[in-house]
């Protein structure tokens, strides 16, 4: 398997880029395309031990900042990192893409099938989902790509999301709901109301509206909302989590017997927090497009970079863009 | 100062309705005052030690349910808890009404003059708005009531917000912020986008769009939004909250070093559990109706109802309701 990363993508780039990536070339065997300025990628891999593994530097001339406007980088920057990545994806040369760069300007440039790859026939909008790090792992899709939509994109919100749910996860007709303030009568806006009966009668295994608790707790495989729904969702839940984080070591360490107890169930809090790191997954995947493509966060680690690849290569392996292209014709 | 207690509102009413009642006569020294089943009420008041506190029964012959439609009871059930205890309010019999009933009810309720309190001049849509039980204590204002707004109604919720922040908290021209999906120009959806302007030239202190984590961390006082998005968030921060306590305590229990750990630090858990507790808060308040009433969760203790009252006596004290008043002008 090839498959590109884009090194310069991160907030710190190119070492997590390029060092993630050569982790990953020796931990799955893959070969790992780097695309971006030779001189500085070469740089970063001259420190590294690569002997016996696949790696490759395709030279860009250009980087796509994260201040950047996608509007802009489509076409003043076509020798970018990115561009250079997806083309790869498209010309066959290579079989996925993963950043942490820019997503705006990633999207934009993958969805233009004479830049990059070119939205699948059917879809109207790509999405960005995220398997949500707890321990259901529900997906939420979208997760703020698409801050305003109509009923028919929650269609293809839920189309893609459970095709990708089965296909990675291995579940049989997982659970949809649409992400509601209630599931009574009457409940929701009427972007909602409007995609219910889109949804009901999509064939997918439907289970109608789910409030956050449901998505938290295992009620649903594949939650679906607009992208400023997913967005506010997603930020909350880590916003509280730091937070809680935060007021429990304080509290911990405000008196000597609650500090000794802190470092005896340090193990416990590691574990949670491993748990709850977005860094165990290491990005989304952009679904709609006529390739795989994952993106991470700017401020990504090496680890999380190694994760991606390892989710990118996941995508290729169960053909999840090829089951995306059948299930919208 | 006279405060009517709704008998009939919580899930196993009247039993945390009239309890919660007789502890704030106790520690406040008001004139309380339960409406409901007067048969039902004594059953538990003849229970409590009553001595030397000033509690009055109104009797309602009929009680509105959780599962009962507001348009059902607004005429259907005149002599219910919640329309005795509003009128009592509207004739100047009392100073505030707390109920922990059905919301859309006692909203409907109050929104009518001819049944309850009538809406304040100038308010299109009341709202309820909630103390974050947070650090900070962040208001956000509409917590779910208003599950579609208009521009203008979130400028009425920014300032009916920071009005009851300004009374209660004692915060002059508290920071007022629109909850959004960034704050990127271009960011946000058109409700949002069009929303902003009003609230610059509305003469609060409006510091623009906040995302989910300045609102957890002390960056706005007064948060406004539409109440499909206020509901998604506050419910996001409960689920994820237990999610946490849940996992932290499975994993601790699940060795004997974590365990004695846990133990040790039991208070501190405690003590983080307390302040996330919206127990201690009690209830949210309703703003925009002539006359100040809190509405509490269905399932609250007695505990809960006297913090309520607590917050009723404090908007009553602090003149929110004159103050919107004037402010609306």
């Amino acid at each position: 398997m090839r498959i590109v990363v884009d090194a310069m993508g991160s907030d710190n780039h190119p070492e997590p880029d390029v060092v993630g990536a050569v982790d990953a070339a020796r931990e799955f065997g893959d070969t790992l395309i780097l695309t971006g300025d030779e001189k500085q990628i070469n740089a970063i891999l001259s420190q590294q031990d690569t002997t016996g593994l696949a790696i490759q530097v395709r030279h860009a001339s250009q980087a796509i900042g994260m201040t950047d406007k996608p509007s802009d980088v489509l076409k003043g920057k076509p020798d970018s990192s990115v561009h250079v990545g997806l083309k790869l994806v498209r010309d066959g040369e290579a079989d996925a893409f993963v950043s942490m760069g820019n997503t705006g300007a990633i999207l934009g440039v993958a969805m233009l099938r004479q830049l990059g790859l070119g939205r699948i026939r059917g879809v109207t909008r790509p999405s960005i989902g995220v398997i949500f790090p707890i321990k259901e792992k529900p997906f939420l899709i979208d997760n703020g790509t698409n801050a305003e939509c109509k009923p028919e994109y929650l269609l293809q919100f839920g189309i893609m999301g459970s095709l990708y749910v089965e296909r990675m996860r291995g579940i049989k007709n997982p659970r949809v709901g649409l992400i509601s303030n209630g599931e009574e009568e009457g409940k929701g806006t009427a972007l909602i109301r409007e995609a219910m009966p889109l949804l009901a009668n999509s064939g997918l295994n439907y289970i109608g509206s789910v409030e956050p608790k449901e998505f938290m707790f295992g009620g649903v495989d594949v939650a679906v909302c607009d992208g400023f729904t997913g967005n506010i969702l997603m930020k909350t839940a880590e916003a509280i989590a730091k937070y809680m984080s935060n007021e429990l070591r304080e509290q911990i360490q405000s008196g000597p017997i609650t500090a000794v107890g802190g470092l005896l169930a340090k193990p416990a809090f590691a574990r949670v927090r491993k748990q709850l790191d977005p860094e165990e997954v290491g990005g989304a995947p952009l679904l709609g497009v006529n390739g795989p493509v994952i993106i991470g966060h700017g401020r990504s680690s090496a680890y999380a970079v190694k994760q991606a690849v390892g989710q990118a290569r996941q995508m290729v392996e169960n053909k999840v863009v090829e089951a995306i292209t059948t299930g919208l014709q």
